[in-house]
């Protein structure tokens, strides 16, 4: 370690071939989380497996921490609210799948340096806060304005720039009610955890995790675009660095399984028995609605439609969906692929960008589905 | 991925010199969690800020699943008790620091393949259930009792050996109540989180994690030492694959700080400006009550008594600690040392063993302390 901030907060680079994730990589990975993937199951994720991506400390927020929250700039009527102020506005509970513009990135060669995610960088949750277009109407926006920054209370460095945590949405969507942004306070109906915000954050139906500002405290209307770190720097989708590259913003279609059988602690490998097995998981688009889920059994060779689950109305969940098979004995390779009702679906290879964004390559999921008279010392044959 | 169970689920092993993190420990990095250091200030862990480590999956337990739980073996009346039966027993509420035995793994040379930790796998939660000493004398323990086996519904593979996790205690701890061993069923006064073990676990105070066992159901006291995986293959300190190793039982004592100042996103370096600091942390050890907790600022040359928190009377808890210094310009490595009253204290130099456990090294915390001066663009200096 270096005694110039230079030598601490160094530039973006990618892994060179066959470089193990470093030491780096690892603290984030021990800190941050994802959704252990058996978690699928529950259609709301519980407490603690739901992903977690925080750039900085988690701000520590003792209950009744006063918390002013500032809209202000291009307003007629600035508003300074409590969390008190902000219960007097109606109320609004959507169900929404939140997703790591960064998940997979671990997967991919070459490896993008930061957080090393698979594919596990999803969650869905009840959120329940105040429409941020009802605010924004109470304090009036000004014509002219562009943008809305949002600034949390979460303090670090990148990339050499010391910042707080700050992103914008143009001011057509902040205003929008498809997808209703939330200013929100409550997380399945409970005040929300102090990684996920508390005591308040923004919430972008469909949008990747790197808009949904945590430990909100400042919302500003801009009359310019705003070139914050995390808008101009980060969160885009380049392949040189030169590239001024086009903006990460809403999440791209993704099928995941639950893996059957059990595992190996180590390997992680997946052990099943032969016979009839029935594959599930679950699947969404921030882009459009997702209108079919395929399943293949050899790698993707090819493609069975699975079945989906009753539509529930919630646009901005995921939605279940299952398909039969029955398994023989060998080595499998199990896939799922996501459409949606603009046409995008997964790719079979890797759509690669410097910063590792948006990439939904099909999830790989090997199983060895034993010979059927195979059995372990000390306990009987399933 | 071969074809046989040989194939995906291979012996133990050490990394080679300068071998990064794999995908299999980072495939357990991603699913398993530590606590974000920061989280060190709250007294009691908020959920999904504990640490956990699961070997398989995480059970899916609906609300309402039936869940009974045996006790049979070298008893007198064997037990079959379902939640609301528990329910009936006294109930006891234990605060209890909980510690991976593999925290500090990932620090290692050479490093252990397995949950690449690094000084993170640790929290503290408000217990509550039935002291399993109550449950054993309703059962009537039958004279010969060695062993109490309990079994976890945790199902997988580890180095070649399917089975459902199933950890042992002496029959003296397990009647004991210094510590008192629960069967739990609520974690801060709320039901079982599913990582934690919904809806019931066993919780010995003072133990590392594995003693812990999860998704309890059944209870066996046994007339001979209990010999399956968990206990006499793995959790043993050992130099050798060949040696037959000592039982890893007690948690060594362990200090931590809480980082100062504000990390570099990617390098996770901390950065802080001069002047005075409250350095502040927790320090724990399940042998004996911590008795003094010494803190360093220049890499362990020299050491200075922090000021402990008031002794609140939890035994089995980790307690706070703090110290003043003053920081100038330039990189410090700070470090903590706990020592407890039974003489134990933290090394200097890694205690290594095969498995990597009960690893107590001292933390290392390097901080890069800025010039008075320097700010950085877009935001006054703090």
């Amino acid at each position: 370690m270096g005694h110039r901030l230079a030598d601490v907060s160094t530039p973006a680079r990618l892994a060179a071939p066959e470089e193990g994730i470093g030491r780096d990589e690892l603290a984030l990975a021990t800190r941050n989380h994802g959704l252990p993937l058996e978690a699928l199951r529950h259609d709301i994720t519980p407490p603690g497996l739901h992903y977690v991506l925080t750039h900085y400390d988690i701000p520590y927020v003792p209950d009744d921490t006063p918390w002013p929250l500032t809209l202000t700039g291009r307003v007629r009527r600035p508003l300074h609210l409590d969390l008190a102020d902000l219960r007097t506005f109606p109320q609004v509970t959507t169900r929404v799948t939140l997703e790591c513009a960064g998940n997979g990135r671990a997967l991919l060669t070459p490896r993008p340096v930061s957080q090393p995610w698979l594919v596990e960088a999803v969650g869905t949750a009840d959120w329940t806060g105040v429409p941020l277009r009802l605010l924004l109407t109470e304090a009036g926006v000004a014509p002219g304005a562009v943008d809305v920054v949002f600034t949390g209370a979460d303090h670090g460095i990148e990339r050499g720039v010391e910042q707080d945590y700050r992103r914008a949405l143009p001011i057509e969507v902040a205003l929008g009610d498809d997808p209703e942004v939330l200013v929100a306070y409550a997380m399945n109906g409970a005040p929300l955890p102090p990684q996920h915000g508390r005591p308040l954050r923004l919430i972008v139906p469909g949008w990747y995790g790197m808009a949904q500002v945590k430990w909100l405290r400042e919302i500003t209307v801009a009359d310019e675009p705003f070139t914050g770190f995390q808008q101009a720097v980060a969160y885009r989708l380049r392949r040189q660095p030169e590239d001024v590259g086009e903006p990460v913003t809403r999440i791209a279609p993704r099928a995941l399984l639950i893996p059957p059988g059990f595992p190996d602690f180590m390997s992680r490998a997946r052990v099943i028995r032969p016979g009839p097995l029935t594959l599930e998981g679950r699947a969404w688009s921030g882009r459009a609605p997702v209108t079919r889920v395929e399943i293949s059994t050899d790698a993707g060779q090819t493609w069975q439609d699975a079945e989906p689950a009753p539509d529930d109305g919630r646009r901005w969940a995921w939605h279940g969906w299952r398909h039969t098979w029955t398994a023989t004995p060998g080595v499998h390779v199990l896939c799922a692929r996501a459409t949606d009702a603009g046409g995008d679906t997964q790719p079979l290879e890797q759509p690669w960008n410097r910063g590792g964004f948006a990439n939904n390559v099909i999830q790989r999921v090997p199983v060895l589905c034993l010979e059927e008279d195979v059995t372990q010392a000390g306990r009987p044959g399933r």
